[in-house]
């Protein structure tokens, strides 16, 4: 079934008219009808049955119908990653979105070469990421901001896995099995590596958790996926069967 | 230090003539000239330092001169993928050459469309991958074979984590952390997954683990960096830091 992320409050019966994107794919791409069925969320309202209710050469129509699944807290796990080129940015955006991230925060490191990117274009690969991967919310993509202001404007509670490449961190398993659940980061740097003042402020950070994934140089898109993949599994979403 | 994977035996003093390839890479790319260094490895010698003796028009010739490390053995962890989509397949090979796949099987399953791919290109990929990430082999690339068949031909005493989408398996971890070391392999489906009865074969197979990777919808190339990074957290070399 095909999953649409819209804007608009869901209640049963509400009646929806979508925008010209979400209509050109549903009417001339998707070849949807009147009476075809779709789901739909919007972050708040969990996940609804829905149908085609009109179809018109300018927009489509949409009527929610039942609730399939109420919406329920997802993991509070961020990801701050060093702005690196536009290909590997825009894998890390989706691959988050499939493993659950809740939001993604760019930032600036000494060792950073970029300072521009499309946020439009990362939020719209985040949606469809999250329409098809199933999950009730889409990843908040946040502009790069430097390193040390990320740092500075720390929210209390908030724990970092600091993805260290420098090697003389503990290994992720043993780290995150002892480690508490609750709100927390991943960081991931550039594919320099942080500079040495940075790193020597990141280890001294009472809320950080250094570790190292293993012993290969992982690309800063491998290193993304490979950290939220055993975070989930550890301390997320991924312990229930 | 620009590293590459030769096909020479490395011993001290060895003076190698590389290919067309590797040499237009050092003499035009990198500009590199003679007395300059860079590290070579061939999977079996480990990994040497070596100094550009010549660079002509036609080729360039290396000394090898000291080792730098002896070749140690790799976790022996095949991924056994299904064959997707041409730009999903060259990242999983990427992919599991920075997180230490020794082996990467492209199999042909029911739900499985495509039936072709360019193993010289994928190759290369790997080759690459493997050079940048500080490996000291590279990982063979399978052609397409039947799942069947590859279950059919299956090496005793290698265990199998079953990736299975169908969602009433173990959590991963759960699963990898009582199990034994020793060879394994991660079997990814397409993107349909795995039929019932191949479901069904596949779970009663006595050396498969099945596990689930969460409660979203991967695709496949998420799924095998996922479990490729679990594994080698909980079984491989990532264990000691």
């Amino acid at each position: 079934m095909i999953r649409l992320f819209i804007p608009h409050d869901l209640t049963a019966g509400a009646e929806l008219a979508l925008d010209h994107g979400q209509s050109h794919y549903l009417a001339s791409v998707m070849r949807l009808s009147a009476g075809d069925e779709l789901a739909l969320f919007n972050g708040r309202d969990g996940e609804w049955r829905a149908v085609v209710s009109v179809v018109t050469k300018r927009a489509v129509g949409v009527r929610a119908e039942t609730l399939l699944r109420p919406q329920a807290p997802a993991p509070d796990l961020d990801l701050v990653v060093a702005l690196v080129k536009r290909a590997r940015v825009e894998t890390i955006v989706e691959k988050a979105a499939e493993l659950g991230a809740r939001r993604v925060r760019l930032t600036l490191t000494e060792r950073t070469n970029a300072d521009h990117t499309r946020l439009d274009r990362l939020t719209a690969i985040a949606t469809e990421a999250a329409e098809q991967t199933g999950r009730l919310d889409v990843p908040a993509i946040e502009a790069p901001a430097k390193l040390d202001k990320l740092i500075d404007g720390w929210e209390a509670g908030r724990r970092l896995l600091f993805c260290d490449e420098a090697g003389d961190a503990a290994p992720v398993l043993e780290a995150l099995s002892t480690a508490p659940a609750g709100p927390w980061a991943i960081l991931i740097g550039p594919e320099g590596g942080f500079s040495p003042k940075e790193r020597e402020r990141l280890r001294a950070l009472p809320y950080a958790t250094p570790v190292t994934l293993g012993p290969r140089i992982l690309r800063a898109d491998t290193a993304a996926i490979a950290a939220l993949s055993l975070w989930q599994a550890a301390l997320g979403d991924w312990r229930q069967s």
